[in-house]
């Protein structure tokens, strides 16, 4: 018998000394899940080849990012997003048909109960910012409207917080509202220009990027959940394709296929009939449900 | 231009996608780990396809095990250990010729101030539990005798306690010496046969080892650093072989190189000659030291 067969340490078979152990696990995926992430790990020690001394400060990144964690910050779900895992597990969950709508995560800033609207409200109620309209279609992937779809959309204001990141600041709900198509499956709502943010970078994971050279911006956006009977869930941001991060959100949330149009429209006749006295800007955005 | 070169994210060129944003890292040695982790994390990662549900445990059981970190207590460290990656990181470290003793990992209880004792001491202080002597040799890979070798040894109680852990209970510095080397090479000490113990499982990596059918026990060992002038020092243990956790130490450091017999002497002549007037336990072991 081989010394790893007896359960003896060697650099060779080192996964499957510690992988051996795992026969009367609770439960078989607990098990694989275990296996998986146990050879991974090693074959990564194992190209990377760390000194003691750099074991040790991955220890101490590991223990300063959970103690870094509490109530009101997860510096470990920030580090999953750094490192692209949130969007690729994300991705894993949402696989959908081709001419569906790309999910993209939902990030932390989401309010379950958001004041409904009719459409064409403006949900920026302090109306700080840059005027702007969002329209378009709640579709099928033949193209047909689906009527009595949900739009829960939310966003950063013109200076890149959340009401709740800034309460007493901005009035409570601001820049959030849910919406119900129609028979025509069109949706409008009015709005302020989103801006660029930074994630929390105070941080163990904050330094981390500082130290890859990397910003901790993510690009312009609004977030959405969009939901309706018989379909598959959509939660996706969109994009402004002319922020100055597009194309290198610190998150990985960007999917090309969530950049819309920011057109800025001048016309005091067409501003006047979507109730803005100066120049606004309009965002026309389809979303395609896949059916489940 | 792909989207994945344009900096957006697809699940394909996830790996990409982010080590791609690496290029300005302060050193080359951070970028190298960092694409390292990231290629085996998405590895792992689209091999488990976790469900949003198992990726929240996964950043919870970190989070917990940042939390359950202290002054005192380094579940991280108990982390690596129990998934064989300290073991993994020490191997890595110490590759040696053929014929020279092996390493293991050194624990968390060495003490840098141990008391130094000529050959033949007593460092069981208070004489609790089953006597026993420990002797041997410390050689080059040659053979030959090593002369001022130092052996630093210390070990667990025959209740599976270091005398840092039952302060009070034990006298300081028991069951700890420091011994030197003659001419001939030779070494001998007397002590008391350790039992096994329990790594601390009381925290989130105590719940995984019951949760993977795991035991947290450390076979009975001794644990050594052996130095000497113009030699590779040697981190290391020897274990019982009739441990009943010989197969499973919960930390994965036995190497079958570092069995040593544990013989009962009965025999009261024997018994007088090393000053014990009942039966003891004999323990031979020889190190071999490679020139660095």
């Amino acid at each position: 018998m081989q010394a790893h067969e007896k359960g003896y340490f060697t650099e060779a078979d080192s996964v499957e000394v510690v992988t051996g152990r795992n026969a009367n696990a609770k439960d078989a995926r607990l098990r694989e899940v275990m296996e998986v992430i146990t050879r991974k790990l090693h074959e990564a020690v194992k190209e990377i080849e760390p000194t003691q001394e750099e074991w040790f400060q991955a220890i101490m990144f590991l223990t300063d990012t959970g103690h870094k964690c509490d109530e009101w910050r997860q510096e470990f779900i920030l580090l999953s997003d750094v490192l692209g895992v949130s969007m690729l597990v994300d991705a894993i969950n949402s696989r959908r048909p081709s001419g569906a709508s790309e999910n993209t995560v939902l990030g932390p800033f989401h309010v379950a109960d958001a004041p409904a609207y009719p459409m064409g409200t403006n949900i920026c109620l302090d109306h700080k910012g840059e005027d702007m309209v969002v329209r378009g279609r709640i579709l099928d992937t033949d193209g047909n409207p689906i009527e009595g779809a949900k739009i829960d959309v939310w966003q950063a204001n013109d200076e890149g917080f959340y009401d709740v990141q800034q309460k007493g600041h901005q009035p409570d709900f601001n820049l959030r509202g849910v919406f119900r198509t129609g028979a025509d499956g069109t949706y409008w709502f009015k709005a302020v220009k989103p801006k660029y943010y930074p994630i929390p970078d105070d941080g163990p994971v904050g330094k981390l990027l500082a130290d890859l050279g990397r910003h901790p911006n993510r690009p312009a956006h609004l977030h959405y959940i969009v939901t309706a009977d018989g379909y598959d869930p959509l939660t996706t941001h969109i994009f402004d394709p002319d922020d100055p991060y597009i194309n290198s959100d610190a998150v990985f949330g960007v999917k090309e296929s969530l950049l819309a149009d920011f057109n800025l429209v001048e016309d005091r006749s067409r501003a006047a009939e979507v109730g803005f006295d100066g120049p606004y800007w309009d965002v026309e955005f389809d979303f395609v449900l896949a059916k489940v």
